[in-house]
């Protein structure tokens, strides 16, 4: 084969599953020639039985979007610098390709002080008319852990330090933020600090309540007032849905597992190697 | 205003935080008018002080894709038939879009027989050496409850029909498919019935296996044998990770809450709504 005729064809990344990724930052090609590679990659990788074909086209090079588009391409995923997109080449067989993640993640943190008061907010920007006292809290940011998004979002809200407890329950609806599912995971902070400063931008009001008025509050939903009465529970049965960190045996990447624990087996700084032979 | 005038502006819908969104579709404009309709519509909406401007691009109108990519757009999420794109529109506030989804939500059961058995499967296409039993399971599917995840998954695979009965584990990962997070929820299910038919395209072996083998068996990972244990000491403690349906006191929107219980205090069909005043 002559060099011209190879350059006609994407060498692109072939995965396990005869899969292949064509990076546009790695693969550049001139607009004008990018209409007839693509219909020669196409059928190369038609005739040699490859599957998902997946284009990574970077913003710089987005005047790929359209041709790709017009070949049968659908969108898959974005990120702020580029867009992927994929075509099912198999006719005889059904697109087994996975959706992208649908989930946002978030936290809320019953924090607890020493006077057995618990930690409340009020939005700044609240869109229902009720006004009601919230836990604060937020989403976790990418390779988050969400007792690290807890401890971030109390201090980043109200300035208080604290220190991981117990994971107390977790929530899961659908069609929230941008028509994603949303998993909301409420966790039990012990306060290691008193003063609090709230972060104006986000916040109204910002203050310690004692937990009988709390569960008394006529402007806190029921759902907020069952987390906190789940803290009592737990607290009063000594129990705890405890964090553990891991290293996956195969994968060697890290992890975190939660589960319920009895207190008086909880494990130095909540670290222990579980996948560990 | 002339008409010709106001047709120079994409109309737009107007968020709560002076955001604007543009849905390809329903304004839809010619290719060649597009890039001055733009111009003149950030233009318009830089001195009405709009904020964030997001373009829904459909794969139809993908010729929009470069020209807003110029203009300064960066891609924010996508799905099969649509791009989002975004442009920060206040010079002097920094940006703060929340990130799209980046977590997958999967699970893994735990089904037990009245034999005390577990069912374990081999995956057709494992890309490791070591042959190795896993819990079969998988992706929630969107809008899909991760119980229901667990009892299709199962039914899919292996025909068998279940129960639920607990969550067992939650394990937090990062870097993994696609580059997202992921969330692996374990849960404990009972069998309603006893005769496997594996599904032969996933699957390469699917069985019940005695509980003390599983615990004992050189091919299973620490990690899924520390899933099985949390499973006999729950049974042991007579708790559960229970499953509770309810209905959002001011979106009115159903949800699922998981949260621990004694085994005494179930609510009849796991479902009680405790918005509710």
């Amino acid at each position: 084969m002559s060099s011209s005729n190879s350059s006609k064809v994407f060498e692109g990344i072939v995965d396990r599953f005869k899969g292949i990724t064509v990076d546009s930052q790695k693969e550049q090609c001139e607009d004008q020639e990018f209409t007839e590679k693509l219909k020669d990659s196409l059928k190369a990788w038609t005739e040699n039985g490859n599957r998902g074909i997946w284009f990574k086209v970077h913003l710089s090079q987005s005047d790929w979007v359209p041709v790709l588009a017009k070949n049968g391409f659908k969108f898959h995923h974005a990120q702020e610098d580029y867009v992927m997109m994929v075509y099912w080449l198999p006719k005889s067989e059904s697109n087994n390709i996975p959706h992208y993640a649908h989930t946002m993640v978030g936290v809320g943190a019953v924090v607890i002080n020493d006077e057995n008061q618990v930690l409340v907010v009020k939005e700044r920007y609240y869109p229902h008319s009720l006004p009601h006292y919230k836990l604060p809290g937020g989403y976790a940011e990418p390779g988050e852990n969400i007792v690290d998004t807890a401890i971030r979002e109390v201090y980043e809200e109200t300035n208080i330090k604290t220190k991981f407890e117990s994971v107390l329950t977790l929530r899961h609806g659908h069609a929230g933020m941008f028509r994603c599912s949303d998993i909301y995971i409420t966790v039990h902070l012990k306060a290691l600090t008193t003063d609090i400063k709230k972060c104006d931008r986000e916040l109204m009001e910002c203050k310690w309540m004692d937990v009988p008025e709390y569960l008394e509050h006529p402007h806190i939903h029921e759902l907020n007032k069952f987390f906190v009465k789940k803290y009592l529970e737990y607290e009063e049965r000594g129990i705890k849905l405890n964090c553990f960190h891991g290293i996956h045996q195969i994968l060697k990447k890290p992890y975190t597992v939660y589960s319920i624990t009895n207190r008086e087996l909880e494990f130095t700084e909540n670290h222990v190697d579980i996948s560990k032979h």
